[in-house]
């Protein structure tokens, strides 16, 4: 039984009430504010060390990434962070200097996003570091954007450039806020996720969340110069391609518009995000299944992203 | 340096914004709702094998705990709790049916309190199981109560009985949502926080929040029985009374009021809730320091509660 087996088993039975307009399954879980036009979003994630970051890692980059995990799902749903909480589980041993510099991480990055630190809970944990940050947002019930709600024809856009991220980018990635907040307010964004477990692994959740399947142009899949770089000095060498395809923790948006949305929406990006790639990779298919289009036709993608505990 | 001595250090430069009422030191958080009159509570806390909860531990129990004692500290504001989420570390080898079982303990748990689990992220923790729950609540901003707040003189009192939680309680316990919500809305609670660290350990938490002393009388401090029966079967005994004052994971609360108001409350709380008993143990002073009175006159007490990494 891997993670996603594991979750949706669990999901199934849960408690709920009638504050809950989304639950588990998408990137944060949306809550009935009680103020007219507002909903809360509400999330949690946790970083462990020899996991997502290794002992050797910068102080301040795990204490950046724990949040920064959190928010980009807040991102993901075109949210306002407003308030974290974190709960450190300390080895044996632990040096209060390196503590104190995880905090400045995170600080760093909540400063920049307006996010309250609110709490700061210790526990043991004897044998490795871990970070659980739990974040509240807000967002405009109006504006929120789920995993579900593409269309069949939808073109598929997706920030930066994707794979290789293991070789740094997953220690001090932006969490992209301010970009899904901006979509948000300026285009009908169908359906949107951040990437975490990989391109198409996160198609997918789109894809089954809306029972379509989805048809990627080979060529136009942004590729990371570290995954370049990588495929080049790595052995097994993994194909730049695959790597975009199928390496976790992008940390990037995608997104699903109506096609008749894509060229404006395009455009209206490179006015306001100049320095950051913005793709149109594809659109969503009636027939099932993932596929990628490149000169020499059409082929069925079978590799699915990361799976935490295949 | 111990527990609270990081929490201090780290606590001291946390990152914040408009809508923080009250950030880290107290049982929850509280944020501005938005809503007139209205406040958000804001609490994570986490549960690691071996620590909290030893290996042969009852799932269903394990699970009731993780949520129970956050749950405690939404009590200990005189909230309501709202939406929950769960963040699992699974250790090698996890056993699925235990994971379920887990579940199936918080989700009797959140449904008797009307809360909904709204999230199960799950992520590795090789060496150990450890369950990380964050909680949202809801308050009347009028009626939170706060670890500050006392007045010299006011009364102090306790539900339940204290003492030998490792025995049992620690693992089932009720949290006293009810009875917190039913003291605030009926009499003014200076100040309130929930049993965790011990008796002595939580007073002295009210007592720094105020600047004040307290004055406890020996005779009129509840002591459980698995108290009594532990000081009279394990060797080096631990006198009851002194089980009573350090133990910790009692998870009562413990409040204080007016003296005036001390003789309608004891009368309310029987009528009201005549199945958990109320103790009023003692007094908040003006002089600083912790001081227990008995027949033999009064005297300080050194022991400070349960010092998680001491």
């Amino acid at each position: 039984m891997n993670e996603f087996e594991l979750i949706a088993a669990l999901s199934t039975t849960l408690a709920t009430n009638a504050k809950v307009i989304a639950g588990a399954g998408d990137d944060c879980a949306v809550l009935d504010s009680g103020r007219p036009g507002r909903a809360l979003l509400f999330k949690a994630d946790a970083v462990v060390e020899g996991i997502h970051f290794l002992p050797s890692a910068p102080p301040e980059s795990i204490g950046h990434k724990a949040l920064a995990r959190a928010l980009s799902d807040i991102a993901a749903m075109a949210g306002r962070p407003v308030a974290a909480l974190v709960t450190l589980a300390l080895p044996r041993n632990f040096d209060p200097a390196q503590i104190q510099k995880i905090y400045n991480g995170m600080n760093v990055l909540a400063v920049r996003h307006g996010v309250a630190i609110v709490g700061g809970e210790t526990t043991s944990n004897p044998e490795r570091l871990l970070l659980s940050v739990a974040l509240l947002g807000d967002v405009a019930t109006a504006k929120c954007v789920y995993r579900s709600g593409s269309k069949a024809g939808d073109a598929i856009f997706v920030t930066g450039e994707l794979g290789g991220s293991l070789a740094g980018k997953h220690l001090d990635f932006e969490p992209r806020l301010t970009e899904a907040r901006w979509l948000a307010e300026h285009f009908s964004i169908h359906s949107m996720i951040d990437l975490s477990d990989g391109l198409a692994g996160d198609l997918r959740h789109l894809m089954q969340s809306s029972s379509l399947g989805a048809e990627l142009l080979t060529r136009s899949i942004p590729i990371s110069r570290a995954a370049k770089l990588r495929a080049r000095t790595e052995s097994p060498a993994k194909p730049p391609l695959v790597a975009a395809l199928t390496d976790g923790e992008d940390y990037e948006l995608l997104f699903t518009v109506a096609p008749s949305d894509a060229v404006a929406l395009a455009d209206g990006w490179r006015q306001e995000f100049p320095k950051l790639k913005l793709s149109c990779i594809g659109r969503m298919t009636p027939a099932s299944g993932l596929k990628l289009r490149d000169e020499n036709g059409v082929r069925s993608l079978e590799a699915h992203g990361y799976v935490h505990f295949a």
